[in-house]
């Protein structure tokens, strides 16, 4: 028996919103749409000359948490954040919802992470992450337990950016295989992916049952020109692949297995959190034995809803909005 | 000369908002619809049982300085926060958008205080306030050099809650008006009304220029059943009274000079900073010349686009949103 469907561990960071144009994220001197790591000083000096901002607790990792709690999924987080306001609103958001978070808060080291989030017109989103406390996530907050009776652990690429994490995240997915349990791996990123591309390749080939990407992390990794050339090379290196593609929707492949998914209509307000509730919605749907094709509609369900407004957590009960889905 | 169109004193607080259902809010056993005031611990009970929050700059009259500033107005702020990460983000987010305000964060006393804003399905939100620093705000807080500068002085009827607050807030009154400038009074909330029934209407009898109150407000005020009698007690009380009615708009009354001004057509999503960017709209109008009429046009645009989304202040430049009216 398992205890938790899905386990999520990764860089626990409150997000930091704001609306912005594009001469502005220009003069900041970061790369537009992407995540860009700085440390607390830049940190502070962008968002001094940021505007007004919503705080809203975010990390990848802890999105797709919050997503599968939300589906009516049994979720649990680890991460790690201070004992700071940003690490209580990230504790509080979290169990609000239902995802078992137990690692204590930090009284020392650096505080909670925040991610700054530029929101430019057309509603791409670009990041700005001061790491802090998360990454001093160590093997020390790897619960075994909580492994090894969550039916998937999935991780987030973005682990592989501190040292001592993506130790703690390796260790996880070798507690997760000796109990005989699937391990998920997110991409994350394009530059997350130029960063530790052989990692990745290595990591997916001998530890990923699942792997997520998107168009551009998929191309990276395997350094090739088209999505249909990704497609091929991803079919014999990792059991089951679901590639995001934007208003393309979606394509998951398992061995001979391929479908072709659409995406979710919807007024898109703001892309951050896309990846990570679709991510939600294809976990809830495996762990819960649905087929590959509904588990691909949750997922696009997931990603809809949380491109629908602002910030990567979801604003609706996606249980609720999944019944037609499900036929429930 | 003046160095500021309008100066706001206030309760500072930031808001820690969520959707919840009505069981929800008659479960905490909180007056629905209205602000009550709860102690730390109360508060942080509350938010115990709260879901997922957005955490975002608030406190009506720095709501009212932020959308003066968005209108394109110079616009000043006074009122308590403390050196935390709360303190933090409500001082950047006034400064983001070019709010004076210099009160240094208070290393000692309460944190900074919040607002927790229950948002229910009917777009209704209901209060709950732990004042905390905002309490502690006294005359030390009144920039004489500031207030004698600015043209309006607007106070929150909230700020009569904490008693060195509201000396603090009278102080200001008496030297606006030594500096021959105008004072403001927001009510606030009917049930503020209830709680300083007598000082508010010796206030508005010696010292308000200018009034704000809402249907509930100004009836409660002058304790009588119907808008049209408090309309008639309110005329000859006070110089410009300015009463909203939500969807039916709202009636500006000054002597014999009397606008009905329409509500600005908009979907609903959260009613939150509705009498704040009123109040922000008419007093940039006042203050730069324009007639009464149009006052009360700025004011319908500033609550119309602050209830259009979730938070208290405007998420659109006012000024450009302002050019069909003005026809600039």
């Amino acid at each position: 028996m398992t205890r938790f469907d899905v386990l999520t561990i990764g860089n626990a960071l409150v997000d930091v919103l704001a609306y912005a144009d594009d001469e502005f994220v220009a003069r900041t001197g970061i790369e537009r749409g992407a995540m860009t790591m700085v440390d607390e000083a830049r940190s502070d000096e962008i968002y001094a000359e940021m505007g007004p901002a919503t705080e809203i607790s975010g990390g990848s990792a802890a999105n797709t948490a919050s997503g599968v709690a939300s589906f009516g999924g049994r979720a649990a987080y680890i991460g790690r954040v201070s004992d700071d306001a940003f690490g209580k609103v990230f504790s509080h958001d979290l169990h609000s919802v239902g995802v078992h978070f137990e690692a204590p808060l930090a009284v020392t080291g650096s505080p909670t992470g925040r991610c700054l989030v530029i929101v430019t017109p057309d509603a791409e989103r670009t990041l700005c992450t001061f790491l802090g406390a998360g990454a001093e996530l160590d093997e020390s907050y790897i619960d075994e337990a909580v492994v090894a009776s969550s039916a998937v652990t999935y991780l987030e690429g973005y682990v592989w950016d501190p040292p001592a994490a993506k130790e703690a995240v390796r260790r996880a997915a070798a507690i997760a295989h000796g109990a005989d349990r699937r391990v998920a791996l997110t991409l994350s990123d394009p530059f997350c992916v130029e960063r530790h591309r052989e990692e990745f390749l290595e990591l997916i080939e001998r530890d990923v049952d699942i792997l997520f990407a998107n168009e551009n992390e998929i191309t990276m990794l395997y350094e090739v020109d088209t999505f249909d050339e990704a497609l091929h090379r991803v079919r014999g290196h990792c059991a089951v692949a679901a590639l995001t593609r934007g208003a393309h929707g979606s394509v998951i492949v398992a061995g001979d297995d391929v479908h072709v998914i659409d995406a979710h209509p919807v007024d898109v307000i703001d892309t951050t959190g896309a990846g990570d509730l679709y991510a939600a919605g294809f976990l809830y749907g495996l762990t819960h034995g649905y087929e590959l094709a509904t588990c691909g509609r949750l997922a696009s369900l997931g990603a809809a809803e949380v491109i629908s407004h602002l910030g990567a957590r979801p604003a609706e009960v996606l249980a609720e909005l999944a019944r037609p889905v499900l036929g429930g």
